[in-house]
C-alpha cells in the first residue's frame, strides 16, 4: 500500500464546495472520479478543508491510501489528462503512513481578495468580491489584529457546525492594498491553526464595516468577547476566498 | 449633437468579436443594445479595432455620435446598469467633432500573454495560451526586434482581409517573462500604427518557433522578406490576445 499527498489547486465557481454530495458537481467527485479512471480504484479522498461552493483553492491537500502501484510521475500526467478544466493537479507527494489531510493539518493560511473600486471587476470577477465604497486597509490591519492568539472565536461561526471547541489560534492577519500592482485589490490574508464554519468569511465582513468607518478599529474585541454570531458582520460572499497554503 | 469616446473593456470568451453580426453574441450589440436602453436612441458605434471572436479588450476606444442630451456621469451609471458581466465601461469622454475611432487612431497596443509551464493555467485559463515546452524569453525578444520600423507585412496576414496596403509601422515589440510576479508568464506586446488580419497572432506563433528553438532569432527578417503568409508560424489562438491601449 502507497500513501500519496496529492496537491489540488481548483476554480470554485462551478462546484458545489469540496465535498461529495448527492446530485451536485463537487470537486471530491472530480478528482475521486479521474483517480478511479487512471488506477481503478475507487476510494473516499480526504481533504484539509471542505471548502464551501464557490470557495476557490490555490492549494488544497489531500489524502489517498491506495493499492495502485503507479508512480508519483504516472499519476500527476495520467489524472490532470482526466480533470476538467477548473481543476489542476500540482503534486503527488509521498506522504507518511496514516497520513491524515485533515486530522493533520497545523497550520492553513486563506486569502480573501476584494475589488475595491466604483467599476465592477471584469478579468477577476469570479475571485473577488466588489466593495464600491472606498475601504480604509490600514484600519482595518490594525483592527484585525485583535483576531490574532488564542481565543474563542464563537462569534465568528455560522449557525450549523457541531464543532465541540469554538477556540482557535490564529498566527497571522495581514491586510494590505494593492496586490500584483492593482491599486484597486484588497488582500486578507488569515493564518491559523484550524477554522470555524465560515470564520475568514465572517471575519472579512466584520473588517469590511471597519474599512467603511461603520465600525471602530475596537470593535473586533468587542465582537470576539461577545461570544454570538449576531455580534459580528455579515458573512463576505465565497468567490472571494481563497485557501492559499496548509502545513503539516 | 454630442460627440462622446467610450473606453470599454470587455472578457472576449463569450463574445463573437466586437463587431455585430447576424445570431452571434457581440460586443457592439451588447453595447448599442445598453446605449439604447438608456438614451432611447438606435444607432450604430464604431471602434478602433474589431477584435476577433475570444480576444479581449482592456481599453477598446468607441466612438458615438448622438442626439442624447445625457451627461458623461449619467451615461457611465446608466450603461454600466445595463451590461452584462463581462463588458465594462470604463469612461465617458468628449470627443471632437467629427471623431471616428476607427480613422483616428493613431497608435494601438496589444498584448499577448503565454502560459508557458508544464501545468495547466488554472485561474487565468481564459486570458492565456498554454504552450507547455519551456521558451526561450530573451531569444524571442531579439527576433522580434526585427519587426519594429516600416514593412511590408504581408507574411504575417490571415487569408480573407482586403486592406490596400500591407505596409504598417511597428513601433514596439517588447517581450517579458514572468508578469506579476508569475513566472510561468510570458507577456508579448506589440505596438504600431495598425495591424493587419491576425497580425499580432501570427507575430506571436511565429516568434513561438523562435523560442522553442525551432528556428534560429534571423528567421523572423526572412518571413518578413518572404512577403508570403506561409513563410510564418501558426496563427497562435485567440484568448491570449488583449487590446490593451488606442492612442489619438
Amino acid at each position: 500500500m502507497a500513501v500519496w499527498k496529492l496537491t489540488i489547486a481548483y476554480d470554485g465557481t462551478e462546484f458545489s464546495g469540496w465535498q461529495a454530495q448527492p446530485e451536485q458537481r463537487t470537486v471530491q467527485d472530480v478528482v475521486e472520479t479521474a483517480w478511479r479512471e487512471i488506477t481503478g480504484e475507487t476510494l473516499r479522498m480526504s481533504a484539509s478543508s471542505r471548502t464551501d461552493a464557490g470557495v476557490h483553492a490555490a492549494a488544497q491537500v489531500v489524502g489517498v491510501e491506495t493499492q495502485s502501484r503507479l508512480g508519483a510521475e504516472k499519476l500527476l500526467g495520467g489524472i490532470n489528462a482526466k480533470l476538467p478544466d477548473d481543476v489542476v493537479l500540482l503534486a503527488v507527494d509521498e506522504a507518511p503512513a496514516g497520513f491524515h489531510a485533515t486530522r493533520d493539518a497545523v497550520r492553513k493560511r486563506y486569502r480573501y481578495q476584494i475589488h475595491n473600486d466604483r467599476r465592477r471587476p471584469l478579468f477577476d470577477r469570479r475571485y473577488v468580491w466588489h466593495v464600491p465604497q472606498s475601504l480604509d486597509a490600514a484600519a482595518m490591519h490594525r483592527a484585525g489584529q485583535a483576531l490574532v492568539g488564542e481565543h474563542d472565536f464563537a462569534s465568528f461561526q455560522s449557525a450549523g457546525s457541531r464543532r465541540e471547541s469554538t477556540v482557535r489560534t490564529i498566527s497571522t492577519v495581514d491586510i494590505q492594498q494593492g496586490g500584483e500592482g492593482r491599486s484597486a485589490s484588497i488582500w486578507i490574508d488569515v493564518e491559523g491553526d484550524g477554522f470555524l464554519y465560515n470564520m475568514v468569511r465572517i471575519i472579512v465582513g466584520t473588517l469590511v464595516e471597519v474599512g467603511l468607518h461603520k465600525q471602530a478599529e475596537p470593535w473586533l474585541a468587542e465582537v470576539l468577547a461577545a461570544g454570538d454570531r449576531r455580534a459580528a458582520g455579515k458573512t463576505a460572499p465565497p468567490q472571494g476566498l481563497m485557501l492559499l497554503h496548509v502545513e503539516y
